[in-house]
């Protein structure tokens, strides 16, 4: 019988590449309203460069373009990037029926964790902003377990919360990083189509389109097992 | 004949003390939303030890305060507090008379500039939040000046401009980094009555109570001169 129900975050709970790409617009629009001489199109895609290169959780991506541009005094430009970046992470939302489906899950008797690669600050972070890691029982970062999503990482998470496999269920949009992984560990997987991936096949037992879709599936698999 | 009008930013062009205390408060009030299980006030009082302890620029006073409280799992609170910290940083405003200000005396023919101690993108950071950034020529901090307000520093900004200290006036709200320093560098001072130190003595050429009053300061030094 489930009960535990594991969440991976980004492009499951909210639509996390959408936003990546305006913040890093709404940067590079500030550098240019402070003065740098360039184009949207060409600072943008110098950027991603950037980005593509050093990953998404390198903490200097505008200091290296203000470097790339041969910038003297980049501090106002660098100052903009980030301040423009992090008010548009302010504004991030939850996929509209997030909030009240794990509510609805809770009120169902289910525990409700986060299992998620990142770094565990900034994966608290994001819960805070879209108003729902008072939700969550926990987050099992991957950062903070030690490494990356894998059958491993699961089995130390069953192990932490004293479960099972079978009592366990993981909801994430990847199958690379949450389905194969989690399926290898023993727990079901419910894999949602949204973000990137969202066309790619799946082996997950479930497939949904919208988080909701997770209410019935959970009440499919307490008759079948009861 | 004064051409350049140098400005510090912290209680000069807008409340800091103010603003800082009602972050902090702001950040010890989210963590107790995440469940730290202390009053407001004693959570207030041992940030404000780390903070008198470590410094304002140091950059993991919540660190220390979950260490301090010895918390397992910090990551949710650290998380919750800079958000809430930066949020409330977020709704920074200038003076409400420092905006017009700044943009008359461009009108009037005189350079902007900022000098001010600090961390280059830090203060940058002050500048665009309360949008004041592009009044500017530029921003002199010491951080990237490499030394703190001083009779040096000022030295250093008037050979940076080509200029001398006649051409130059500096208005800020402390006697010891603001007006002691500029005046040893023969530049004219003006000492605002703002913040913490707003009813100390002064040995500034003016003392003025909000900003707008440097208008009829430059109008009268443009008389005397002429």
């Amino acid at each position: 019988m489930i009960k535990n129900i594991f969440f991976d975050i980004d492009d499951t709970l909210f639509p996390s590449t959408e936003f990546a790409i305006l913040a890093r617009r709404n940067a590079i629009r500030a550098m240019i309203t402070m003065g740098v001489d360039k184009s949207e199109e060409e600072l943008f895609s110098m950027l991603m460069e950037i980005v593509k290169e050093k990953g998404s959780n390198y903490n200097k991506h505008f200091d290296d373009l203000c470097e790339k541009l041969s910038i003297a005094s980049p501090a106002r430009f660098i100052a903009a990037a980030i301040l423009a970046y992090h008010n548009t992470k302010t504004s991030i939302q939850p996929y509209p029926d997030v909030p009240k489906t794990l509510l609805a899950l809770r009120d169902m008797g289910y525990s409700l964790y986060v299992a998620t690669n990142g770094k565990t600050i900034k994966q608290w972070d994001k819960l805070l902003r879209l108003r729902i890691a008072l939700y969550f029982k926990d987050a099992y970062v991957s950062d903070e377990i030690g490494q990356e999503k894998s059958r491993e990482f699961f089995n130390k998470i069953i192990k932490a919360l004293d479960t099972k496999p079978e009592n366990c269920i993981m909801v994430g949009d990847r199958e690379d990083s949450d389905i194969t992984t989690a399926k290898s560990a023993g727990i079901t997987t419910i894999r949602i189509k949204k973000g990137k991936f969202k066309d790619n096949p799946t082996n997950a037992d479930f497939e949904i389109s919208e988080i909701s879709e997770i209410i019935q599936i959970m009440e499919s698999l307490k008759t079948s097992s009861g």
